[in-house]
């Protein structure tokens, strides 16, 4: 069966994964930009954001994998964009422009439906209000055999932990310290000896870690 | 002046410093003598507890830095003992035996007086019932101008760090998950953007972390 990846995924050594305050001029909240520097460096990180340059290594071997194999993305309505409640006149398409980063069909976690937005690049955005599991099943059938990627933010990729549907997940640990904001990690009990660590390497920004679910009879 | 410093301190991906559960059979808690196993893979930590063997590297050269031009060491009181409350009849002289390996005057935080105990090797225990700030004051005189380290548990690490009184901190993180917990950063808003990294560097079995407290002045 197919993979649910999560990749790229940012923590403090405190293990924040958004700073305090966030609002729509500051969406990762106070000092949350730090953890995403590391992106902007790399060469896949630059591509994405339609820049050239950026250094090649392993931030940016890492940083290319969340593309290789993927069938569909599945992501948190924050994720999406900064609207709350209804969508209104449904301007908003996302916070990535004509030609969104994604090239595969995203599914966004939402109380409000919505008709589906076609987008550049074979980004196709549906919007889900049947909870987290019909989100994946839907995913799954549009990846046609490839793999879902758990996109984010921090709140979605904790619901899908609990529910203990993520296969295999990359997390890069920013050595800085927050002092508050939104944790990965909170009300997670259950993921106890869940995974095993399957590679950890220090690059000179950040530690990259992977992680890759226990068959549940090796717990 | 002598620095406040914090060395050897493993906590888990999820940010445990101890698994839950912790009982005295099983004082680090449910899965949380993962968090130690890299110690005793050491010739430093092999040597601490008075057995040959162990690897040198990476893990060893951070292990013994623990000694390094420490005059004290401070302590709360879950980490010399399991008693909770009074004294009772006094035996009980730390977890350590009849050489501990500190090798110099410890401090611990307790709110039960009780006389000095001397120990062989140099260590000789005092119980402090007047707050970390009067511990620490007495650590650093009788350190003598070499620093001071805060030995542990979480808890009294935390409150050291909440009171912005520590200056160097070494943090080993095990790429493993626990799940619940007692957690090293909670609480402590006022360290954002306190720290900066001054080296991490990834070993076989872990990560190795040092932060160093930034000048108020560079903040």
């Amino acid at each position: 069966m197919s993979k649910v990846r999560v990749h790229n995924f940012s923590i403090s050594i405190d293990g924040y994964a958004a700073g305090p305050g966030q609002t729509l001029d500051v969406p990762l909240g106070a000092g949350g930009r730090l953890l995403h520097e590391w992106v902007f460096n790399t060469r896949a990180g630059r591509q994405m954001i339609g820049e050239d340059g950026g250094d090649e290594g392993i931030d940016d071997e890492f940083f290319a994998q969340r593309e290789v194999g993927i069938g569909a993305t599945i992501m948190g309505r924050n994720m999406f964009g900064p609207i709350r409640g209804p969508w209104g006149d449904a301007q908003w398409s996302g916070w990535w422009g004509e030609n969104p980063p994604f090239h595969c069909p995203v599914f966004v976690l939402s109380h409000h439906p919505r008709p589906p937005i076609e987008m550049q690049g074979g980004t196709t955005s549906h919007f889900v209000d049947a909870g987290i599991e019909v989100a994946l099943e839907r995913a799954r059938d549009a990846a046609s055999g490839n793999d879902v990627l758990i996109g984010g933010g921090a709140t979605t990729i904790r619901e899908y932990l609990a529910a203990g549907l993520i296969d295999e997940m990359h997390l890069v640990i920013v050595p800085v310290l927050l002092g508050s904001g939104e944790r990965l990690f909170e009300d997670l009990a259950g993921i106890g000896n869940a995974y095993h660590c399957a590679e950890h390497v220090s690059a000179p920004a950040v530690m990259h870690v992977r992680l890759s679910r226990m068959e549940p009879s090796a717990r």
